[in-house]
């Protein structure tokens, strides 16, 4: 199996007597007479880097990124040496590296810098001299050496690009939860993990709530074919595996239902219907840093038509300032915005494929009383907008519908 | 004056709100039109550095000195950024780099690295670009890209290593006390700050317990004829500057008394006076890491002589250890060892030159009916070990004899 990379993340790491558990767990890997060494990637231990970030914003309301970055870094700088330590306490030699040691580089876009590539020769060096090495996962360093953060789910994205530099042949997740659900345990109790999930899958799953992996993670395996096994630290199941494969579990056509309530929807009404209205309308709101999701238009009736979409609910006081000004500029009626919405996902790569599957989904909410506000489809998803009070009722009734509490 | 680099240390950043008076200091210093910059030295916040050690010992007891180095090196590349973001809200321009990014590079030896070269170009490029630099203090890297730490009193090396690097005229060291004091004034209420002292007098004031500068910093200082000028992060007092005038204010002999009761004392008793004695002790207590500090050895009688010295008392236990095979080894009659004394010092350069001021010194102690139990002088400094319970009084007589409390 070569070398194998695995990925701590925050919960896992953070106490030293979770430390420890995790170097047992790292010490039984190495016993494998097949594994010809490890490379571990640690998250910063349980809150610290929201501590950090509480810190800057004593400092002032609005921090450069830059110097975050240097902050934010310090929150793996502390794990790793300290489970290096405990790999060493148990016997084991180890050693830890920053990402700019461990030859990660990046672009220079702080606090949302991006993987340029990795010089893996200290790694290598490293791991084939008989020591574990611990990676502080999320960071990397430009090309002046300047400490780079990789963004939310970072580290995911880090042990993924390690393993593939490393010529592993997967990466190893390890969380709090058993694997990748078919829906949030907390909202669906008999969900169950999933044995397998093809990339496209997890992509769908992982941008739509449920968040044991972060989609750029995901992309980088897809890209290079190498399976992520997502598995809890200290439990004994077996995970999810995600991979190429479309169907690793038989023939059931949607695999999970994910959901997010932390969006908003945005309504402009009586858009005159002409060229460059949508540009008009979107270039600004990009402008000023609003991600728009799901976008609905309608049928024009007279000349005129009612555009909607949904944003991050974080963004609404934001996009309401700037569409004060588009509206006019468009010449709309005005505009609604709410922010009393939640989406629910339908996942699964035979979703589309197979006749009379989105009538199913649908039907499933009709009998439920639920009303659809705006609905979206990909090849493999089908996304349903509702009122926020509505979004656990929804979920249920899918993932009953298409009896995912079954294996 | 050039370019100034100044330090603060743990105290003076232990909170953003300290943080943010140390930046309006720096701005304060900006505004001199012949300041042509600022670099900045800082210490980790408060007893941060404490908190990551107890961490690494709950960990494991013996925690491995690279990983420490990269464990500790978090606390200053906490305060840094900080610091940066806190020039910025006040719209100075600033970035923080580590010592590696500041081009400090030092001996592998880690956590006691020694600073061995400063590349200073992307420091000078940033400086002239108008930007204040925040430099982590304490820290370095290898030839390897390793961090490694300077050990105690590190960030005071950092400054004034990076004065020497950037061609300053002098190097400023902002503690939470006025200068260097004439003693304790814990212990002697009416102690002073000296408006000026040597580098060989802060040299034996620091080595003997007056801890408000590292020696190692003092030696660069001496060595590049550096002035070092330290100060009151939070008051206003001129502070004290230490540089190669032997006398900076006037004739007064003694400059300082120090003390310090962490320190413990052995005696060989009856030891066979020959050669290659002294070697068979301190050899094996070197071996251990027993730092021998005080000897004293008698003239002998019938063949024999007692062999006394101090330690520090933290190595008492070890020494020890040591002496119960190094008293049999060398034939000696036995050994004592106790840690009820402590070490009283005056500090002057003109303390030997002068006739009668050894005589005066000791002539104090016997006033004050205090044993001397051991006695050691160099060309600028009498040392005399007392018992513990009398060294406050021993401080409070010499401070008193040579009238210290008077410009």
């Amino acid at each position: 199996m070569g070398i194998i990379v695995q990925k701590y993340g925050g919960t896992s790491v953070a106490t030293p007597a979770r430390l420890r558990r995790v170097a047992g767990r790292i010490a039984q890997t190495l016993e494998d007479p097949e594994c010809v060494g490890v490379a571990v990637v640690v998250s910063a231990m349980g809150h610290s880097t929201d501590r950090l970030i509480d810190l800057a914003h004593r400092i002032t309301p609005a921090p450069d990124s830059r110097e975050m970055d240097m902050l934010l870094s310090t929150g793996e700088m502390v794990t790793a040496p300290l489970l290096a330590m405990a790999l060493q306490a148990r016997g084991v030699p180890a050693i830890s590296l920053t990402g700019l040691q461990a030859g990660i580089r990046t672009t220079g876009r702080h606090r949302h810098a991006r993987i340029s590539e990795i010089r893996p020769e200290r790694l290598v060096d490293t791991i084939y001299s008989g020591r574990v090495v611990i990676v502080t996962g999320f960071q990397g360093a430009t090309a002046e050496l300047d400490i780079s953060t990789l963004g939310r789910g970072g580290s995911d994205t880090t042990a993924v690009a390690l393993a593939v530099a490393l010529g592993g042949d997967h990466c190893e997740i390890y969380t709090d939860v058993a694997g990748v659900f078919t829906a949030d345990p907390r909202v669906v109790p008999d969900a169950r993990p999933l044995a397998g999930i093809s990339y496209d899958e997890m992509l769908e799953m992982a941008s739509v709530g449920a968040v044991v992996m972060h989609p750029r993670a995901v992309e980088i395996g897809a890209a290079y074919s190498l399976p992520i096994w997502v598995r809890s630290t200290f439990g004994s199941g077996p995970g999810t595996i995600i991979n190429g494969e479309a169907n690793v579990e038989g023939r059931q056509p949607v695999r999970g239902i994910a959901h997010r309530t932390d969006v908003a929807k945005v309504t402009l009404v009586g858009v005159p219907d002409r060229p460059g209205v949508a540009s008009a309308v979107f270039g600004p709101l990009a402008d000023h840093g609003v991600n728009i999701d799901i976008v609905v238009q309608n049928v024009s009736h007279d000349g005129f038509t009612d555009l909607s979409f949904t944003i991050a609910e974080a963004d609404l006081g934001m996009a309401r300032l700037v569409l004060e000004q588009v509206a006019t500029d468009v010449g709309a009626a005005g505009y609604q915005a709410t922010a009393d919405i939640g989406k629910v996902t339908a996942v699964g790569t035979g979703l589309l494929n197979i006749p009379g599957m989105f009538a199913t989904a649908c039907r499933a909410l009709a009998d439920a009383g639920i009303n659809i506000q705006m609905m979206s489809t990909s090849e493999i998803r089908i996304t349903f907008v509702v009122d926020r009070g509505r979004v656990i009722d929804a979920v249920r009734a899918l993932h009953r519908i298409f009896a995912l509490e079954k294996l």
